[in-house]
């Protein structure tokens, strides 16, 4: 038996840090609902040759095999082999290929699942992580306001969490296209792949590259890089492209798209959520074909983008139907796992009791047994102490725990409460009495909060 | 690409179905926190030396390799090989041990995660499939009292539930144990695992085994099938027992466990969650210790079991400390994929959305993007139609989601609401209009429900 260290890439919680993984979880999920987005999950497996599509990523996809394989399995071809998904996208695909004649489109979907890759492991990248994706499908059409729809949806949904200020840097690839073809670069393709390693390369590697790679004059890649330095947060960037003096129908359309998509957030950004035209986010994937977007968190500028997406005209297709689609996927581990880790984020307790029924003695645990379900008969969480030792030790238990309320049955059949934070008692009726809002689940608590209460 | 077909034992949710698992983990959640368990979640894989004992379900283990393995992934051995988990017990365990340091004991604990087994897929057995587990665990000891705890908690949680009738049947391992030490069997531990095929061999063969196997006299085993067939709703059990007359401590100590469970079940069973004595209830698995328990639902016995756990006196072990624990386990895909598949649960509509927001024309999508902010500032999902088609299409887009109500902003600014069913039109305001509370989000539909309202 291997001694127990933790897996390297696979990051555990301990409780009180879950509480915050689940509260962010259920607000990102309570608002994608209140935008009608629907729920699914998809199995974690997908065929080896729906998985790998020839990409750097396919090296990373973990395989299954069974110890003692079947019939069945044995079978080692790309369409019998199973893999661990590495995204929520190519499942989502496939699942609305499967179940196209079942869906109503536009189908507007959410899914927070765990999603592998075995790459190296380092802060905000792990071997099993958690992504929450949004996306709208429509079958052969899906409307351009649907881009805008997305935006909104996942700017509230960030806007809700109490994390630290995040900022959504939109582009549109049929802008950087237009805009590449009306300058008369010769590889449009390989300049976008180019421009998208801005963020690591220095501008004049980039625009070497744009030379050697994609066929680009030196003056072509000076204005290539020009555009990819604008950066506004509202329409003006419309008129510093127009001042670089090209002129191309693609690019007219991306100017126009941009500009509605920033016009579109603007009733919902927030000083913590911002929005902004970023005209050097490309994204490197090949399936985008207009809004794409990247999310960065202010302090977190090292882990690069906690989330992303776009457009792409062709999710999926059956050689019937096409499906378009719009969507973004927010790293759930990704942020949050580096902010547990530097105690920006904490769980209030680590576990769900408000309150400890203390234990008067061994015979008397069926009357605190009715205290409790009393208690929990109005929906307060609460625990019943394990053993009758003595009340000192039995309040140590209480905040050992972080449970802020201890409860004493008393011989007489009355009922005491303490804040053990206080140190408050006072007479209390199971039947009606009920914690302070703020106490009654646990909390997400912020770096802020900690220090305001020192415990 | 292969063509897109279901894979055999990875079942996957229609939207509408997912309500139903979605609103079942909910509420699984829901009463485990009342009762302070927290949760965690684990990651999937382990080392296949934690996850291989030796035993028959080693051979269903998927093991996990990368397409191109990297320097620290190329060790086969069996500490560096990692596999899915196919329970969420041996993950809990390795979780305890590693976070021991950590950990407030006893640590109440509910997790609620998808296992894997590659065994044959058939109704109820799946390749993947989601649990829900809570366990109490204590660090060198755990009091009694938490196996009748673990009991309640876990007949609270299922009687809260939209499903068929539901029958604990409860035994324990010492009364067998002494049971069988008292009458003078030979080898205990292999008439226990002998008296557990008794659900898949006639009594007779039983019997033959204990002889042949387990070294009973053909009297002795005669003794063994009678014990077997005790079953009671009460106590009435123990008078039973003694009318064999054998007489041993474990087996007293397991009649006075054993009864202390029913009578402290009796206070929360329900006609829908019934709670008994079932002396043939053994479970196969070596690690039990005392409380054993297996679930079986109304109409579904050809399930086997939907649920079981029990007491074990050493979930792990450290060189240390012991840590004893009693946990049950609900089958949530073995218990809701045949329930969906039957029509006996299904989700009220595809989409959260309770109210679609028409769009009277193209220039108007601000008016209609208004109103649904409106409704969702309190709380209200809704959507907005996709087009201005007329009007009864847009009634038609929201009967086929199951959308209750579609919403008129009239050209004067003033508002009109529809529900679609009964065709009630009125004037509304959407700072104030609520829709009736059972139409607010999807809800959980029975067999009986839909009878009533066809649609």
């Amino acid at each position: 038996m291997s001694k127990i260290t933790p897996l390297s890439g696979f990051p555990e919680l301990l409780p009180d840090q879950r509480v915050v993984e689940r509260e962010v979880i259920a607000s990102l999920s309570r608002t994608f609902e209140l935008h009608g987005f629907a729920n699914i999950e998809t199995r974690v497996v997908e065929p080896l040759d729906r998985l790998a599509k020839g990409g750097e990523i396919d090296k990373e996809i973990y395989l299954l095999r069974r110890v003692q394989a079947g019939s069945d399995d044995e079978d080692s071809s790309p369409d019998k082999t199973l893999g661990l998904h590495f995204d929520l996208t190519v499942p989502f695909a496939r699942y609305v290929l499967e179940n196209a004649g079942k869906l109503e489109f536009p189908f507007r979907r959410f899914q927070i699942q765990p999603a592998w890759r075995g790459e190296r492991p380092q802060e905000g990248r792990y071997r099993q992580f958690t992504q929450a994706d949004i996306d709208i499908v429509g079958r052969d059409e899906l409307p351009f306001h649907h881009d805008v729809e997305v935006m909104r949806v996942m700017v509230e949904a960030l806007d809700a969490l109490p994390v630290p200020a995040l900022s959504f840097q939109v582009n549109n690839r049929k802008l950087i296209q237009g805009f590449y073809r009306g300058l008369g670069l010769p590889d449009v393709t390989a300049a976008i792949r180019v421009i998208d390693k801005l963020d690591k390369l220095p501008a004049d590697a980039v625009a070497q590259l744009l030379v050697d790679q994609a066929g680009a004059t030196p003056e072509q890649a000076a204005v290539c890089l020009e555009l990819a330095t604008i950066r506004t947060s509202d329409s003006s960037f419309v008129d510093r492209v127009r001042a670089l003096g090209v002129a191309d129908d693609l690019l007219e359309q991306g100017l126009t798209e941009l500009s509605a998509v920033l016009d579109g957030c603007a009733p919902v950004v927030s000083g913590h959520v911002t929005v902004e035209a970023n005209l050097r986010i490309a994204r490197g994937l090949d399936y985008y074909t207009g809004t794409v977007v990247e999310i960065f968190m202010a302090g977190y500028e090292r882990l690069k983008s906690v989330g992303g997406g776009g457009r792409y005209d062709a999710l999926a297709s059956d050689g019937r139907s096409t499906y378009p689609g719009v969507g973004i996927s927010f790293g759930v581990s990704r942020t949050l796992i580096p902010l547990l880790a530097d105690g920006v984020l904490a769980g209030s307790r680590s576990v769900p009791s408000a309150v400890l029924i203390a234990l008067v003695d061994d015979e008397s645990r069926a009357a605190s047994d009715a205290a409790a379900a009393a208690l929990r008969a109005r929906d307060i969480p609460c625990e019943v102490a394990p053993s009758a030792q003595k009340f000192g030790r039995q309040i140590r238990f209480a905040e050992r725990r972080g449970i802020p309320f201890v409860w004493f049955p008393q011989p007489d059949g009355t009922h005491e409460v303490k804040d053990i934070r206080s140190g408050d008692q006072s007479v209390a009726d199971p039947q009606t009495w009920t914690p302070p809002a703020q106490d009654l689940r646990p909390r997400v608590v912020t770096a802020d909060e900690q220090k305001e209460q020192p415990s």
